[in-house]
């Protein structure tokens, strides 16, 4: 029986292994932590992914590797390639790791993205600021995610506090300058492609993050076809140009109806969380699929679906459960503020339908601020 | 965090566990076996169902417990609920547990059943082939699946034959004789029943058997929405009549537009696997929210929908993988002669494109015997 194996034990491990299980494969999953959620339905191993032994034990037990985590350190990743076949490829790991290397690789490949330039020093940032003009948003180049790592300029003035905030990580992760994107609509594709380079999309989705998390989705997302099509071409641009293999989400700004491209990530992804329910296959699904060279599935609706986040603590199930379209994901996580511990699918047969749900929903748990922006998205369906 | 308890490790066990995890939930799953299927993704207790070590042991570290296997000895399931919640309740199991009992009720409650008569001697199985009339079958009380403890009798000449081969179990496990129905039909109510008496059926199933055992199933059946009240009103009764918790299958004969009671199953049944893609809400979610006491999901149908059981050995993947509403489940389960392995769903928006799919797949496996009742029965979609 084929084992795969999966480093980081996070809720998308173990949504992978709850949605791979049907195709007869075993899991092992890795992570730092033994109370990682994913262990509660995977055997794991306990270590750091620089633990030598720990990883050639992971190594020894499994067919073909793959993550959870896109930070795994790329002499890790390159480490298991020497022994197991692992996929996506460390250099595709590698590039979308660095968010410089990923817009490099974005603006090559003519892929329109916000400007940007990379800062080492203090007087660096000065320069860029002047050159791309705030509002613009300093990051970390490395290991930031759900916005951490990230500091936005409102004006020149600004400087001396990004600098006081991320200036002591510019040499260890390194820092990137941003324009900030007045952007009308933020979108992602989520795009699988197989070991053979079959590829395909799951309808566009809208998302709409809170403090830099992601706190709705919404598929298909409303947009004119060309619109859909260019994205979907940019996707299958990146993907071919990595050679990549599995799931991974291609994030975008939408402003005049122009798209700009702010990363992407390496692995399933929470915008595609809705495809449990809302596709014909999920992404999880047809990871494993493309991991294990197996033909993908159909990435085609099954309905209108909208996806909402919780993070810190779970909400009261039953007003999700009472929904006619209401299905509940508990990562099993203890509560932390700004963990991202679980979700709630709403699946309808209409766009009326999921906005009437949305705001029972909303109403019954107090979060009439998550689901207003995606009613009245629904409520007024123009094609972007 | 809620523990659930399975008795028994088999492919029921480990789809309740996969499909039960987004709740929030943890499984310890019990089984004889060690190597049952369902340990693969929840930790076991190995033992017997009689060993009150283990029990205790399972009781101690679950919440409530319900069942995977009927066969779980009435005592062990009474012993249980004098310790934690069990559901179904021990009543519904032991009535359930002997074809006498459950046809004893079924008729009480007015559902028609088949000709029965009970068997304890040579003599008296002279008498009631006598009475019913043959062909009937000569069956276990207890004990038997799958076809398994069961003997055809075409004419009076084969009671020889017939108390030969299960004679000896009158003592243990008990006969009974029932007429042979010349069924054009065989359908399923799945029903769920939730701790506060809310009752649910999914959408009237048609099944398949050859040999006794299941095949195929295709939902929704197309039957007169007066048939479907019948049969779900008969659900109902027998739900309601056991005080039952928890999703449950009726198995019902069609003979001249008649509906005959056949037995019910008290657990997640067979012929509902089709609704982990092709519902709303999965039969495995739902005994899950009924046992926990949390609102039951919608079952209506998302689409049409065909099972077909894999029987000894999985069959190659790819074809099924490869349509457009291809589900593979394999259950991580040795071949084994006569062994249930696995199952594929077929998924479609409509009848014509399941009918189609359901021929690629009979061809390209070599299946076309499982697939052609279907197909013909998708092709002249006349109510019942
Ligand atoms: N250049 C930008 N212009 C406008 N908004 C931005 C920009 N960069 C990030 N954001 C906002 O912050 C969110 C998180 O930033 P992102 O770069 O995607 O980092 P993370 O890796 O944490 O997801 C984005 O989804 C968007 O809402
Ligand atoms: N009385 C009967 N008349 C006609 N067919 C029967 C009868 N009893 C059983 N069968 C056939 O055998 C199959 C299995 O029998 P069943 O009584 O349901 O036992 P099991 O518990 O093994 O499922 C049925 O689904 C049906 O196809
Ligand atoms: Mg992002
Ligand atoms: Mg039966």
């Amino acid at each position: 029986m084929t084992t795969v194996g999966i480093l980081g034990g996070g809720q998308l491990a173990r949504m992978l292994a709850l949605d791979g299980a049907p195709l007869g494969v075993r899991f092992l999953v890795m992570d730092a932590s033994a109370d990682a959620c994913a262990g509660q339905f995977a055997p794991m191993v306990v270590g750091d992914y620089t633990n030598e032994s720990a990883l050639a034990e992971f190594a020894s037990r499994v067919d073909v590797a793959t993550f959870d985590f896109e930070n795994v350190p790329s002499e890790s990743a390159q480490w298991l390639t020497e022994r197991i076949a692992v996929y996506p490829n460390p250099r595709a790991l590698g590039t979308t790791q660095d968010r410089l290397a990923e817009k490099t690789l974005f603006r090559e490949l003519g892929i329109p993205v916000p400007p940007f330039a990379t800062i080492d020093t203090r007087a660096q940032l000065d320069t860029a600021i002047a050159d791309i003009g705030a509002p613009c948003i300093l990051k970390t180049r490395r290991l930031g995610y759900d916005g951490k790592g990230q500091f936005r300029i409102k004006s020149a003035a600004d400087a001396d506090a990004a600098w006081g905030a991320l200036g002591a990580q510019a040499e260890k992760v390194g820092l990137i300058l941003e324009g900030f994107v007045a952007f009308e609509r933020e979108l992602s594709v989520v795009a699988v492609r197989g070991r053979d380079g079959e590829f395909r999309t799951w309808p566009l989705t809208e998302n709409w993050h809170v403090d830099g998390v992601l706190s709705a989705s919404l598929a298909p997302a409303t947009a004119e076809p060309a619109l859909a099509e260019t994205a979907f071409g940019y996707a299958r641009q990146l993907a071919e140009a990595l050679d990549y293999v599995g799931v991974f989400a291609l994030e975008l700004f939408c402003r005049d109806g122009e798209l700009l491209a702010n990363e992407l990530a390496p692995r399933v992804h929470n915008s595609g969380h809705w495809t449990i329910e809302g596709a014909e296959t999920s992404q999880f699904q047809n990871h494993l699929r493309a991991v294990l060279g197996l033909p993908l599935g159909a990435t085609r609706m099954v309905g209108h679906a909208c996806m909402l986040n919780w993070i810190g603590a779970m909400p009261d199930a039953n007003a999700v459960l009472a929904e006619p379209g209401g299905h509940w994901h508990d990562y099993g996580k203890a509560p932390r503020d700004g963990r991202k511990v679980g979700h709630a699918t709403l699946r309808a047969e209409s766009p009326e339908e999921l906005a009437a749900g949305l705001q029972r929903v909303g109403a019954a748990l107090d979060r009439e601020a998550q689901v207003a922006p995606v009613i009245s998205r629904l409520h007024g369906r123009r094609p972007l």
